[in-house]
């Protein structure tokens, strides 16, 4: 039971944004113009750095949430998914895209732990100062997100279903307010 | 030095507004409304709590920012907001703000250290679902401005009058993303 009445039995941030819409507005306009927004990131890939940081902070709704929308965005689906939350060292992904995790990873901890040698990596790798950015943003979101989800003790459905349905959503309609 | 090249001379979080104006927009807008719009917490009470956070993650520009509005907002100024970030449980504050204090320093650990006991502690002391609702997500929205700041490793003044001047223009304008 979440730690607040939010006299509705939507899960996850999606009851949080009903019960408090005014602040549902930046919130959707921030992951929209992250995760969908021109980007020379592929949507995919920034959805896996939004899933990879949520299962480092153990946020079981979000963690499901955009793993579900990245593996529905990626040729690999969620098999790369699962591969790159377990081990991003080993999984088969390109050396911009493990380096930029790596950096997603020192947010996750805290910001100091961006270290130069990491950027550098990142760079030498061929991510540009922009895609750099962006991946320090989204992990920083997402650090927002997870304890906002989890810090108001929502609910998360255990049915991958569920977030499969969701993802359907967020392919077509993108991150919106709900009406 | 920033890990990035920000094209612009502007320090903290204004330098990466000024960089990427795309996310700027509802980042400030999102400021705004957790710190600055229509509330039973007043502006300096919830500034208080930006920079009790900011300062958990050792963000000196955020802290030192928010401490700054915080004390233009609050009759006692900045000892009080000295006291609360030193020793929360000793400062001179309301039962109430200290029990939402004690939320946020939670949510700056993990959105799962938020227990049914503190929640109950902050709803004895007069909290309302919102104000809790809203302590959660500032202390979240700074667990994500600080990995912002210090994950791109922005500029930060030693100089206290620096962080004045902004607080006169937050005061006055707001949180606005640069013309």
């Amino acid at each position: 039971m979440a730690h607040i009445e939010l006299i509705n039995d939507l899960p996850g941030v999606a009851g949080l944004f009903q019960y408090r819409p005014e602040t549902a507005g930046p919130l959707n306009a921030l992951a929209e113009v992250l995760l969908r927004g021109p980007n020379t990131l592929s949507r995919g890939e920034r959805e896996l750095i939004a899933a990879y940081v949520s299962g480092r902070n153990e946020c079981l709704f979000c963690a499901s949430s955009h793993s579900a929308f990245a593996a529905a965005q990626l040729p690999e689906g969620m098999p790369l998914v699962d591969q790159v939350r377990a081990d991003p060292e080993r999984a088969p992904i390109s050396p911009k895209l493990r380096a930029l995790l790596a950096i997603a990873g020192a947010v996750q901890r805290s910001g100091h732990d961006v270290t130069a040698d990491l950027v550098t990596t990142a760079r030498d790798a061929g991510a540009s100062d922009v895609e750099i950015h962006d991946t320090v943003l989204i992990a920083a979101a997402f650090c927002m997100f997870n304890r906002y989800v989890d810090g108001l003790a929502t609910f998360a459905p255990d049915d991958p279903a569920v977030y499969g349905a969701i993802a359907g959503r967020i392919l077509t309609q993108g991150y919106r307010q709900p009406a």
